[in-house]
């Protein structure tokens, strides 16, 4: 199975595509899709919606993972975000994918084991389970790449749950 | 020229078509585009993209108006109704149009003369100045319809200001 992870935003936004194939995991590919800061949001907003149809068309994912937005910063910045997020769950749905959400402490009970761990200790746990040889940037890519891990431990578990 | 205003919303997204020639407005259609509360937002998303399309296919806006979002009250609404805004956008872009986005104050201020008029004399106003024998409705219809007021008043001083 192929799963596609996708970390929101409308400046910089992570992707990362991982196989799960007998309990275990392979990365296939990461990286982040990037927007111009000078450029009015709407016509930045089909760049990602073009760039989502071109990772799905590329690498033909069998579920999707995207993080769940909380704000509690910036406003201003998270409707931004969360604009482009409409767009991507668009872009996925109208490719015939279902994404799952998934909140940043879900993904770190998942591949830490406790929702409190640091950006570093998430980093160097993805790049065992995956087999990197070194730490996946930029960290939106990380970012995404753990989310693959989360759903596909939180599937598992619930296609044995299924199962019984 | 022809003005579509657009009041974001997942359940419920508000538009209006406005002709506006020789700085008078005439009101050319109203209305809601409503989403089902028990769909999955990814569809929902599905439905407000392809209504928004339909709704540019039938009336042909020159320009586009959307109201800003601000968020004050209930944190995970607004998220959604982001991510639709973001969607809408999306659509609008796609056809060739160039949103412009106003506050609600900034529209109160174009309608009604003051800031901090209420939705009832805003709605009046809307229906006076557009010759509606009756208040618009719903109320998203007649944010939507305020907006195209807004959107023409504000355009019409900048024409006027870049001819000077």
């Amino acid at each position: 199975m192929t799963i596609l992870g996708i970390d929101p935003g409308y400046g910089t936004i992570g992707y990362g595509v991982v196989r799960f194939d007998n309990m275990k995991f392979t990365a296939v590919q990461y990286g982040a899709i990037k927007t111009a800061p000078g450029v009015p949001m709407h016509l930045r907003l089909c760049e990602i919606y073009a760039d989502i149809g071109t990772i799905v068309d590329t690498f033909h994912p069998d579920e999707v993972a995207v993080e769940e937005l909380f704000f509690s910063k910036n406003i201003t910045t998270g409707i931004q975000v969360a604009q482009a997020r409409g767009v991507i769950l668009l872009a996925l749905a109208q490719k015939g994918l279902h994404p799952v959400a998934y909140t940043p402490n879900q993904v770190k009970m998942a591949v830490v084991g406790y929702g409190s761990a640091d950006k570093h200790q998430m980093m160097e746990m993805t790049k065992n389970i995956l087999h990197l040889t070194k730490l996946p940037r930029p960290d939106d890519a990380a970012d995404a790449l753990a989310l693959c891990i989360c759903h596909g431990h939180t599937g598992a578990v619930k296609r044995y749950e299924d199962l019984r």
